[in-house]
C-alpha cells in the first residue's frame, strides 16, 4: 500500500468484460527527499481523484473491496483515498 | 497492476497441464519520461494483443478470472486490456 | 514483512468507507549498513507507533487480521510491532 | 510470473515437513538486452528442468497448484514450463 | 520465495497478540556473484536457524502454514528450511 501522485489516465476499448466503465489512473509512487521514480502503477479509481492529486493505492482483496464489483473481476489495484496532507515531523517537510 | 508493452512471445512444450493452449506474451513495464527497464513479465493473453501494443497486466485472482479456466490453474498473470491511449496532462506527453 | 522507521503520517478526508478512523503511517524500510531508501510504505497503525520508532510491517491477510475489521476492508498493510531492539551479531552493529 | 534461467539447486535437510522430496531450483530472472540481474528466486521444480534451461516461474496459488500437494504446504513458487523459444520480433533477437 | 542469510534478530514487546513467542529473524536475500543487497526481510523462524546460516524464506499462505498457528495471525513470512548446500554447476561456484 502506498502513496503516489496521479499523473495520467489510461483508456482501453478492448478489455476484460468486468473492467467496463472503470476509470483507470496512472499513479507514480511517492519517494522521500524530492526524488522521483519512473515506475508507475495503474489503479481503478472509484472515488474521483484528479491528475496531480496524491492518493492512497491498495492491492489485492482490499482493492477488489474498494472497486465494489465483487471478487470475480479482472483488476486488483485501486485508489482508496485522496491525501489531504502528509506530515514528516523530523523533516520539517510538509506536502 | 501496470501498463506495459508487448515485446515478445514465449513457447513451452513441456509445461503444467492447465497451461495448454494459452498464449504467453512477454511484457516490458512502462516507465515515465521515455526510460526503459530491462525487466519483463510473462502474462497469459486471453484477448489477442500484438507485439508493440501497450497492454494492462494484472496478477493473482484477477488474472485467474481473466484467463477463465477457474482457480486451479498454473498461472496468475494476464493481459486484461489493450491500451488505446494514455494521457498525462501535466507532461504535455501523450502516448 | 519488514522492519522500517515511521517517518510520517497521512490524512485523507475523502476515502473508502472502511478506512474511517484508521491511523495511516508512512514507513521507510530499513536498509543494512546505514543506507537509506527513498521508497515508503503506508500502513495502518493499530498499536500506536510514533514517528521515529522502528516497526514491523505486514501485508495481506496478516494485515487485515491486525487491523481487526474483518476481511472486507480497503487496506492491507499494517504495523504489527514496535521494535525494542535489533541485533546483528556479525556486524557489531546494534540499533 | 516470469521467465528465468535455472542457475543452480538448493538442498536443505532441516526443513518444513511438506517440502520433503521437492526439488528446489535457483532461477535468475530474464532481463532484456543481454543484461543480467544478481537477484534470484527459489522455485519448486515439478517438471524436471535442468541447469541452463529457461523456465516459466509462477507464485502463490498457481505455484501450489503446480506443486500438486494441496494448499497446506510451505512453499509457493514453482516452475510450470520449460521454454522452447522466445521471440522478440522488433529486436531481431531470438533466444 | 528466496534464499538468504540470517543476519540478525528483532525483538518487539508491544506487538500484535498472535506474534507472542515467535522468533523474528532478519534475512538478507542472496545475490549472485558475491554481490550484496542492503535490503532485508523479517521472517518468523519456526525451525531454529542461526545467524550466519542460509535459509529458505516464503510468504503468504505458505508462511502461515509453516508458522503453524492457523490463518488468523499477524505475520506471513517464514523460514522453511536451512540450506545445506547450493550448487551452481555453470559457475564453478559452490556455497
Amino acid at each position: 500500500m502506498l502513496v503516489g501522485t496521479v499523473v495520467g489516465q489510461v483508456w482501453a476499448t478492448q478489455k476484460e468484460a468486468t473492467l467496463e466503465g472503470l476509470r483507470l489512473l496512472v499513479v507514480q509512487p511517492y519517494l522521500r527527499g524530492g526524488k522521483e521514480t519512473a515506475e508507475t502503477i495503474v489503479a481503478v479509481d472509484p472515488i474521483g481523484a484528479n491528475v496531480g492529486e496524491q492518493v492512497l493505492v491498495v492491492y489485492g482483496r482490499a482493492a477488489r473491496h474498494a472497486i465494489g464489483r465483487g471478487h470475480d473481476i479482472g483488476f486488483q489495484s485501486a485508489i482508496v483515498g485522496i491525501v489531504d496532507a502528509m506530515d514528516f515531523p523530523n523533516d520539517a517537510e510538509r506536502t
